[in-house]
């Protein structure tokens, strides 16, 4: 809409006009608070890592922003680069203050990220994600990995959304049940079922034949994959299926990791159903890539927006850290492209793009102050206002005010003693107010939210 | 203390505790809400500029951060930097998006920004800025110079902080007094007395004459720099110096450009005093090295800590962009030097590192789910609780409490069918309590800042 800027944005580098800002900072806003009445502490980490810390995750490698200097001088410093996640800094942190921890620890990080991705709708090489995990020092007890589900659920509630569905599994579950049938290389076999939604099942079926499984055993985990329930009635489907498809001889630790990770999940999709029903779907194809993950796995989708991917995945991990310890369960939310959706989509937009409920009206320059004073007890009483910048005719102010998107214009009464009149400018209703007793009504007394 | 760390800070990129982070989330929130109160609408800035804008302000080109990329491909890219300011991105976004901008548009931003330079006390090379600006599409009205600084002493005001002291001048007032004794390089002239507090008079002098000042007019702007007053009484002190020293011919033109500035700082020091009484003197010895400056300037010093150096500097600037037109008015704040030096002056600390107020016992995990109703009930009406992670004996809740410095426990009541009592851990009370309506006392609700 800029037609007339000689600026153009950069590609992948999302920037918000300020009305579209308050939605941002509503949004986070909104995160922090549940994060906050959950008991998370908020930490924020420096945006640069070690390139050897963040080069570990070799994946990411490629999409890794260095720095460097304009005038480099014979280098004495550490490489560094940009972030490209909140795991590596929460992770690096972790370690560093963890004699000034108390564990289990609590904690939220919101900050933008890095990643030199190629752009495109949706994508974003600069981006806000929201994290919430909990890492004790070596052990982690298995309810909270329904605690930071529900924790994510009620985050993802409070926002101006269409319904989420957050689809859980277990990988306890889906280790006990592939070994059953005869895998021995798990990981591979799931980084396969993983490719489900690009490649279908025959493709899923023709990979895993290549990789040595057994058309049986890939039958079977296929089949196991198209389970799922918002309750716990998956349970007995997938023993039914164990009952059949499991062919080793010596089942007993393979059944003992199923049943654990059926109880996990049962307790993780009631636990979340209870809290925010209807939210939580056991769904036994979500594989989540990262050999990091141990327990439950989280991937939320969007309705109707399902095209944007998960918006808020994680798990639980065994050691937050490289050197082993701090084993813990999160989840991240990636802010940025659920905000440009809800933008873009029209989900939501902002009442207007400035704090000020009211706009003082000035009567002529010898009345400033007297505009000011008023001003001033208003804001005294939380009411955000501004003073107009000119004594132009009221009209002009007014017309000011409507550009601004400003509700209400205060005309100070400059003869009569009083403190003048408020205007609502969109009714045109004008009634005599004491500054220091008028509130706007609820609506209009901060930037607000509109839903489509 | 992380003696045991494996990992050590890198120095210049700071990293706060969670309760350190209290402070200062603490320490951005007050500063929100002053400039919202006033009428500023937030703008965020995407963290990268062009090194073609960046490198622009030649003397910072040497401390600017560039990016690059881990497998450098064959780069198609525009070259970026991160920005050392939020001037230079200010700039861009208002030529950007002016189309879709309501002038005088007030804006606040508080971002990180950049700098490759020495790490030394308090300097560092990621640090937090909380900069205010309002600009004019073509004109501002002088008012607005006087408006900035009040919101600026009051923001600071609402920090705990000791008390600060603005020191003001006019740039139109040292243009029309140097003028009237001869310097026609005002600008060098001003650069040398910005010197003032390095090589005192006696250098400033020397650099004055040698740069071609006649010693009559050396001595007169030293004189006229020795000026200051908590009010309008150093106008009568100017006037009876320029009456003395003036030597041009034709005093006209500088004569009022003199008059004006003295008017516009008269207004300024009384209008900030009159909104925080104490906090602004006129000092004429004040200079700020830009050049980009046109009207008035400001410095702001922290009482005890002036060794610091400014903590909120800013000015009139004639156009914000390059190309001219965008004439405003803007103030920074370092926010992030002043955080360090309040936690490490121990200026301010945070009651607590965690947000809950209450930690909800566990009696065993069979009741794990009725205290997580009551955290429920708590967290329903806006107060922050944890469950505890395990059902261990009371004693071992009542203590992990403690090391989180969570100041209450709730203790359910399995038995009765009321909600059980909570015991403040501090000081050992404990009461029978309704989830529905308990409150904790307002200075426990939310983690809060002690002063020194």
């Amino acid at each position: 809409m800029a037609g007339m800027a000689r600026v153009r944005p950069l590609s992948g580098f999302p920037e918000w006009t300020p009305a579209d800002r308050v939605v941002e900072a509503q949004v986070i806003d909104s995160l922090k608070e549940v994060f906050r009445l959950h008991g998370f502490a908020e930490i924020e980490t420096r945006v640069v890592e070690t390139l050897e810390r963040l080069a570990g995750k070799s994946e990411a490698a490629k999409e890794i922003y260095t720095l460097g200097r304009l005038n480099a001088e014979p280098d004495s410093e550490a490489k560094l680069g940009l972030h490209f996640d909140l795991t590596v800094p929460f992770a690096r942190y972790t370690e560093e203050f963890q004699n000034e921890l108390a564990f289990p620890f609590r904690r939220f990080q919101i900050q933008k990220v890095w990643r030199g991705e190629r752009p495109q709708e949706g994508r974003f090489r600069e981006f806000y994600q929201a994290d919430i995990d909990i890492v004790g020092r070596e052990n982690l007890p298995a309810h909270l990995e329904v605690e930071v589900a529900v924790v994510m659920a009620r985050a993802l509630a409070s926002l101006p959304l269409p319904g989420v569905t957050m689809h859980v599994n277990n990988r306890q579950l889906v280790e006990g049940f592939y070994r059953g049938v005869g895998i021995d290389d798990v990981a591979g076999a799931l980084r396969s079922v993983d490719k489900l939604d690009k490649i279908g099942p025959d493709g899923v079926r023709a990979e895993l034949t290549e990789k040595g499984v057994a058309e049986t055993a890939a039958d079977a985990i296929l089949e196991l994959a198209r389970i799922n329930a918002g309750d716990g009635s998956f349970a007995t489907a997938i023993e039914d299926l164990w009952a059949t498809t499991t062919t080793i001889e010596d089942v007993a630790d393979a059944e003992a990791l199923l049943k654990d990770g059926i109880a996990s999940l049962v307790a993780l999709v009631e636990g979340v159903n209870a809290a925010v029903p209807g939210t939580a779907v056991a769904d036994l194809r979500i594989a989540r890539g990262l050999d990091y993950y141990t327990g439950s796995v989280y991937e939320t989708f969007l309705e109707g927006h399902e095209d944007l991917g998960s918006i808020c995945s994680g798990g639980r991990y065994d050691s937050l850290v490289a050197g082993g310890g701090f084993p813990g369960v999160g989840m991240s939310i990636g802010v940025s492209r659920l905000i440009s959706r809800m933008l873009g989509a029209g989900l939501a937009s902002a009442t207007r793009g400035v704090p000020s409920a009211v706009l003082v009206a000035v009567t002529d320059e010898a009345h400033r102050a007297a505009s000011a004073v008023i001003a001033d007890r208003l804001r005294a009483r939380g009411i955000a206002c501004e003073v107009s910048p000119t004594a132009a005719k009221f009209g002009k102010q007014i017309q000011y005010a409507d550009r601004r998107s400003i509700p209400f214009v205060w005309f100070p009464d400059a003869g009569e003693g009083g403190d003048g009149e408020v205007k609502d400018i969109r009714s045109g209703d004008q009634v005599p107010a004491d500054a220091d007793a008028w509130e706007p009504p609820a609506a209009d007394a901060r930037p607000g939210i509109v839903r489509a």
